[in-house]
């Protein structure tokens, strides 16, 4: 058997290693489109702050034992009837022929459609060949000294960060109040604080209407007579799915536009199978599917699409949306519904925030963290949690409780009852992830306030 | 209503503070033997390694408002038939009279019986008392410059590391070979290591035989001619529960002498209600009561007996027997069975250790972790997992994941389903705690090794 994959990286990569690890005799060939198969797309951030001294290292593995990885090999069609694929390298084109197809192709920055945002100067930042052309254009301009960011999401905000650190005096464009809209506006404030502190400019509520060239640099403008000089712009407005060969071949996408999947990744076209970014993905809490493009998930997805590509009926168990990022000396993190989603999803949602120090006071170092829980008025159900506090108090690891507690449907109440871990350096008796479930029942419990 | 609660460390204060949360109209009042309701015990050897300056600090709370706390109050008696308990104050003997009685009487160190060891200069540490004293003791004789520790377990270690801490030259002693038994043995000897690491001298496979005077100072005898000399003795051999007023009370007790107790934290007297280190632990592994003394779920036992006092229903769901203990720069936690005790319940089990970046390795400050998960052979269910790696590699929270999946009855494998955070300052796209789950599973699926 011959298991074609298109797209080398999270999705594709995962594919594969887990077809390699189940099954010895089975051909495996990853198609991609660049010279970087399995390359960490989320580290590219601190390869252009120079934490990351070299790129070479961004690598998640560059051993592929026994897979056949076509570098440079853009797939141009599928022919899902004929169980085909054409892709064209540097000189040619070339057939190949397959029993199982998996589709990996991930998603694709979006520029806004704006004047002058392809003028030179202006990058987004999404494949390691964006990473590279970024760095190429600072080091070959070390006279580089200002850089607008035209977004305030992940990508937006880490790469805030990377370029501070790397010395540039950075402005950061936002058109949500405040940035970084994917948590409560209490905790983007509190990112907009750190940002300020380690002197990031922020313009929030802000809509860029062009790029302009100015003076061999450029300038961002965003409304009459307003505008940000800038030597370097990175567009980072959010992606979608790259889907065109997928639609091109007649495959069924969903209204997001991602390809429609069903749990064991199986798309509407037999013998093809899709993962990651590209695909729509089911939503635990949701209970239906969502688009939702995360590494972890292009993993996991990928892990099941091989595994369905072999024969196997193992099936995706959802996303509850679990992220993390780290700013500066912040971490943010949050799992499950927000308030605003859980309501348009049909909870009754209530959100009481509570603080905590992330280990026993009297031990050195005690810092304090702030915990948001999104619980269910009616029925106590645990939808959601945010915690923003200092990096090293393990907000990271303590949001994956709660995104445990929700894979559990677990009720906010019932986190009381995890024996979770405890020494003064580390924790209190009740964990913060406790304490914050407390004040939430404490709140359920006096009522809807008016 | 009026309900007396005996004991004024975790279990009884998270009793009282429930009653109180619960309802303002009943009259709760705490006898607490000594002058230190709700301190932390688990604190104490910061406090003694001056990490934690003032001994004050180590107060969970100082205000109890609504709850009447009678310090230096040692109960002395109690008649379940009359509802009575009698307590002696310095001065006094009173008589109190209960509707509802909630013992958390707590545990009481061991002292080997050998000759010598209650002489002047040997110590136990289990309350605020003793921990006064043996700082005065260390203040009085600034010459003392030796300290020998009987016992490698949690307390042990913790004090080796204290007294290191504050210069003293330290010598654990150890029954058990390597250290700390309560994990698996590739991980006790990472501990010794890291002991030696920070000068801290220790003897293995080692039983103490008497404690003699020698010229002003002390000798830690073990063995015919072999001995240590020492200016302070810390003895920290175990605990066992304090029952005595249980038993003479004619409660029944359980095997190893804790009370016993149901889920809701009821004793076999009516009215009479216990938790915390006195009673007998459900484990939720075992389905059987264990006796597992533990601050965390002393809070939970003592906040479900003041709830069933007030005629609640709320069970206690059971311990994992999640632990975790700093030890210098290293951080070893566990959760669930180990290997022999997974056997002995009666599992099949398998164990399997693994190592992991705590971060994605290109991100600065990534340390290796190890991770031992063992797993049921015959239905690949999780059944407990142990991981030991540098402080801040968020180990703790990590223990935590595997808690709540062990709370859940997952399987290993069902662990790669969990939506957790990642980001390269965090985690890898899978989170070391998958990466064990997949080691894991790859060795069931080879099978018994013979």
């Amino acid at each position: 058997m011959r298991i074609l994959i298109v797209g080398g990286s999270d999705a594709g990569i995962s594919a594969a290693l887990r077809i390699r690890e189940l099954d010895r005799a089975t051909e495996v060939s990853v198609l991609l489109a660049d010279d970087f198969p399995n390359w960490s797309i989320c580290g590219l951030p601190y390869y252009l702050s120079g934490e990351t001294p070299r790129w070479q290292s961004l690598a998640h593995r560059t051993e592929f034992d026994g897979i056949d990885v076509l570098r440079s090999h853009r797939v141009e069609s599928i022919d899902p009837t004929l169980h085909r694929v054409t892709a064209a390298t540097k000189d040619r084109r070339i057939e190949l022929s397959y029993d199982r197809l998996i589709l990996g192709t991930g998603a694709v920055p979006v520029r806004p459609d704006l004047p002058g945002i392809n003028l030179p100067g202006v990058y987004v930042l999404h494949t390691m060949n964006d990473a590279l052309t970024v760095n190429d254009a600072l080091e070959t301009r070390p006279e580089a000294r200002t850089a607008v960011i035209i977004g305030a999401g992940y990508i937006g905000l880490e790469m805030a960060e990377a370029l501070a650190h790397r010395g540039l005096k950075v402005t950061v464009i936002s058109r949500s109040n405040p940035v970084f809209p994917t948590v409560d506006a209490a905790f983007g404030r509190a990112m907009e604080e750190e940002l300020e502190r380690h002197d990031v400019r922020i313009l929030v509520g802000c809509s860029v209407t062009a790029v302009e060239r100015l003076q061999g640099s450029l300038r961002v403008c965003h409304g009459i007579g307003l505008g940000e000089a800038a030597d370097l712009v990175i567009v980072a407005t959010g992606t979608r799915p790259d889907t065109r060969l997928a639609r091109d071949a007649g495959l069924a996408l969903g209204q997001n536009g991602a390809i429609t999947v069903d749990r064991a990744m199986r798309t509407s076209a037999s013998d093809v199978f899709a993962a990651g970014d590209c695909v729509q993905t089911w939503h635990r809490m949701l209970e239906r599917d969502a688009w939702l493009p995360l590494g972890t998930t292009s993993h996991k997805q990928g892990r099941i699409a091989g595994e369905t590509a072999l024969g196997g009926n193992r099936l995706f168990e959802g996303s509850v949306g679990t992220q993390v990022v780290k700013l500066f000396d912040l971490v943010m993190a949050r799992t499950g519904l927000l308030d605003r989603e859980a309501l348009a999803a049909g909870f009754d949602p209530l959100t009481v925030e509570s603080q905590a120090w992330d280990h026993k006071a009297y031990y050195p170092g005690a810092r304090e963290l702030r915990v948001r829980i999104t619980g269910d008025r009616q029925t106590g159900r645990l939808l959601g949690a945010q915690i923003i506090g200092p990096w090293k108090a393990e907000v990271a690891k303590r949001i994956d409780i709660y995104a445990t507690a929700l894979f559990h449907t677990m009720s906010v109440d019932g986190v009381n009852d995890i024996d979770l871990s405890y020494a003064p350096p580390f924790s209190s008796p009740w964990d913060p992830v406790q304490i914050a479930a407390q004040a939430w029942s404490a709140r359920q419990t006096l009522g809807t306030p008016s």
